[in-house]
């Protein structure tokens, strides 16, 4: 059995946070599995909100088009709750998935209802809908914000006590698993889990295993339909 | 009354089709209205599937970011089902409406449920989301495309046939009105009403008048909530 | 451009209401519109649950079919969450907006998530269908009442207090906007709006300025489907 | 066991129908029950489309505000996808069940899915929104039209060639179970029944049988929440 | 009029609980109504959670397929949440009513929504579902547990006092009726239905009522799609 | 990295069926996992419909219950639409993937929308219904039978046509992947996918690759909700 190559991209420029997101990466990945991070060269240094969703989007789209690395078998995009997938999967003829799908995917499994505990409360609004289209946000009980900033998860007892108070939220409102709502709050899977008796689902992992399975199985996305490959065409990326 | 005045952005690079909308866009207007068209400075040359949705997202938001023309009161996005509405909104302090929502919103008061005829048969799903989304999608019965390209659509004669080839489709599927899911197909609502014995609804010109009614009623977009103005940080525009 | 001239129904019998009414959907109206009230010669004094509301239906139908002033070019319904915009449709070969859908219409816009303040807690219901059947009742977050009826809105302190309470719960639900689920509020929205920091959409204003978008555009009621000239028989408008 | 006394209310002013209704409700009587038909003294002499549904509505109540023959247990309307069950839930004080609802709550303990064939296409719109808010419209795989008006089904033959026709689109779109879409069908479910091989329920006979069941057990409307009882005030019912 | 017969379910194997069921059954059947209890000879003793509720629906399948007794006319199941319905009603060639389905199908006919109060929580998931799929969850406002396991509701006054403080959460999220959501409350619609101001509508009683109702009607299960009779094939049920 | 053991339970008692499901799960299986077929002692030679799916849930139930062989890190359950997957959770400490589930999880990945196609129609809306509830019925676009029964897919020729004239009509409803709806057609996404131009996801190597995934990532069932471990008591499984 040959090896699963990924890469996995940052959906932000902060270069700190594709280490950390690659180690994450690395934690979940099979043996065989080797694991490359993506950094784009522009875009918003952290994202949150729409604005910073959509320019995070063309951002990815642009690192993965003119990526000249190693050959790779699947992408694993880092950015929950952020837009991009399915340009992600007209451009690259493998498997693309994505943390925010990924780690609902995973939960389902897992118990009737999931919630998010995620970042800033802006936030919510976003992965709901990323959710909902994914097609998984039925069993869906909640997503909830800490109040934390993608860039304040640094301090590591401040965000472990607001994910605990947010996660009680989402228990009360009927989930039996928890998701971490942030790319850069992986990890916290393995320090929070005990306290509170519940399973926790972290997207990059969770998006590690789901590409590894897809690679394993030889699937890739559809090309009959909505996501075929683009138009050729001319297209500015930037106003360079 | 002052007049209203209202910035219709492209969601691409094409020069002519601004102007073909900002035609649109004026035809609609009432007397107190101006329209200054803004074509980006980057992006796709016409946005046909989920990259170049996202990639004209992220050029719409960039053009109106590095917008120094006269002051404006709204913004018009026009692009029928492309993404990038929720950001204008966290950008500008001015309503913002986009041509599919606005679309649906008046279709909705005309019948108890509408149709969309399109371009290219992958831009149906796009479409879809957009409305469900913008919290619209329940009265929609169809969305149908045509199979021409939105550069194609110059071609009169073969656009009014396909036109009303699709239009049937979204009939028996339960529209009583119809909605033009292209914003270079402004102009066919009055070419094809008749002929169809439905109305038929244009976006530009539904976002138009969207848009002078939020003005004139001093409304503006939500600041309490996932709409917020963007967190202050670092943003990349492009790889130039 | 020639003006646009609206009837505006009240729902019930209080010519008192009617003027008030009037006098909102006047503020609201563009500089070429004029605005007519109509008082149903019967129904209830005020619509207060589905009897009233079925009752007013029918008897703002019967004002609308004996009407016999000047011409005019749209109908605003100002009944919120009542019953009747269909048969209007109906009967009638101009436009009519109902200012339940309208005012959700307009919510759509500025926020991802609306919710309603009414009177009393009985009509939330009522509300809630209106907005689903309307097809916007995706993005409603919630529909509260103050526990004031339709006739003691004149106590405008008592009012304005009994609306922020419930404007917390409704903002607590996720909206983002609020709608005044009364006609009988119109006004409040300039008194509230700053105090709660949501945008506040009037049901009235909104109504009128989606008949003069929709009067600017040509368009009317479809006659294909569902809203049909009413099947020629004998019928009989009440007792008498 | 004291009998079961219900009002059958006709929702139009035709003496004939009210008769071949009341017919149709003692044939699904049980021994201790006895009918007796309200004919409205005003309104449309059939309900087909929404003006003529709320002003059927209107007349119903009145009949039953007006009604001073015996005491009655339940009150059974006949009106197939007609409004006004809530109304005159809050006005009597005994179980209202109407037919629409009625036929669907039988329907899906018999199948999986179940349609609904009526007269013209025109009124399958109300059908599904009376069916939808009744909370039963999850398991309706269609709703279809005959062709026919009301009046029109005094023709035995042509009635069932169109019955049987509209009854295979139902069939072809999922349904296990066929529901008659008008109270003028009644009797219709035992001449086509056997030649479709699929279950056929008439709203009459089950609205019959749930009102049975109802004061059977002694249920009635409840009064805490949105269907308490109309607040007193003056309310006029008709032009008169 | 020929009486009809009932065979109720038990959904487990306690015979004491079989009475119970049976005497509420009873007490709920018109006069010309005869009543059969049927306890399974394998299953759980009392039915909480999935497992449990998987071996039920097999061990009363196994219980209707072995019954050598008198003939029946329809056939109650009387386990509240708990699976089996559809192999039922492929099995026998009469009706099949599920207590579940039946509670909400008549508390849909007494008010806009209503809610459900079982025993443990974790029974509220499985009641969820079985009355999604059973097509009436739309109206269901909340399923509350009470957290009393089954076999300690024979302390009435422990019982009691737990429903009570569960019926007020139901209402307070909107339920206008509420259902007893166990087979062994059945009873207690009595003696709580005054305190709180509410419709309470017990499974059992409304089982029985729509079955005699659907006998009365001669309808049955239909036999033309997903309920047809089994198909022959060997089978084992148990491992005996 | 230690090995993953998988018990994939059949849904049914016929030998030769787990034989070719574990020839399946093991040509999914990475290099680690080893994969033991289970086969019930009771239920049904095939599970078709309702009284089949339940019967097949207790008895795979009992099979897991009684197992003695080997420790095992997860289960795959191999039965397309059957029921039990919550009581199998109840019941071990290790993950439980459902073949039906897993089917769409991965689909889900791969397109815009999935569809299935499986055995008998009749089997359709169990399926439906199993979706929906594991959280994935929202991007569903159809299910649809080929008329095979289980045990007529030995023929390859016959379940390749009718597979592929299925495979048309699903994806006329939109699907850009397809799901093998049955265990037994394990393989065929080889032999299918090419002429189709879709990818074809089976069930049984979905489960395995999610199994492998989930164990991986150190995650299980949460026992905080509605999957807690059974309650002690007093089960038979079976007449013997």
């Amino acid at each position: 059995m040959r090896s699963v190559r990924i890469v996995v991209t940052n959906c932000n420029t902060t270069q700190e946070m594709t280490e950390e997101i690659v180690r994450g990466a690395r934690a979940a990945a099979g043996p065989g599995t080797t694991v490359t991070g993506l950094t784009p060269g522009w875009g918003p240094e952290s994202a949150e909100g729409w604005l910073d969703s959509y320019l995070s989007a063309a951002a990815v789209m642009d690192a993965l088009r003119t990526y000249d690395g190693e050959p790779y078998d699947a992408v694993v995009m880092a950015g929950f709750g952020e837009h991009g997938r399915e340009g992600a999967r007209e451009l690259v003829d493998v498997p693309v998935v994505d943390i925010t799908e990924a780690a609902a995917h995973l939960a389902c499994l897992l118990g009737r209802r999931y919630g998010v505990v995620t970042t800033l409360e802006r936030s919510c609004g976003q992965i709901e809908d990323s959710l909902e289209l994914a097609g998984v946000g039925r069993n869906c009980a909640a997503v909830v914000g800490t109040g934390l900033g993608v860039l304040d998860l640094g301090d590591a007892e401040r965000t472990e006590a607001a994910f605990l108070a947010a996660a009680e939220r989402v228990r009360a409102a009927g989930a039996e698993v928890l998701v971490l709502g942030c790319a850069g709050m992986t990890g916290l899977e393995r320090t929070v889990g005990d306290k509170l008796g519940l399973p926790v689902v972290d997207g990059v992992g969770a998006a590690v295993k789901l590409a590894e399975g897809l690679v394993g199985l030889g699937l890739t996305t559809s090309r009959a339909g909505s996501l075929a490959r683009p138009v050729p065409k001319r297209r500015a990326w930037g106003a360079g």
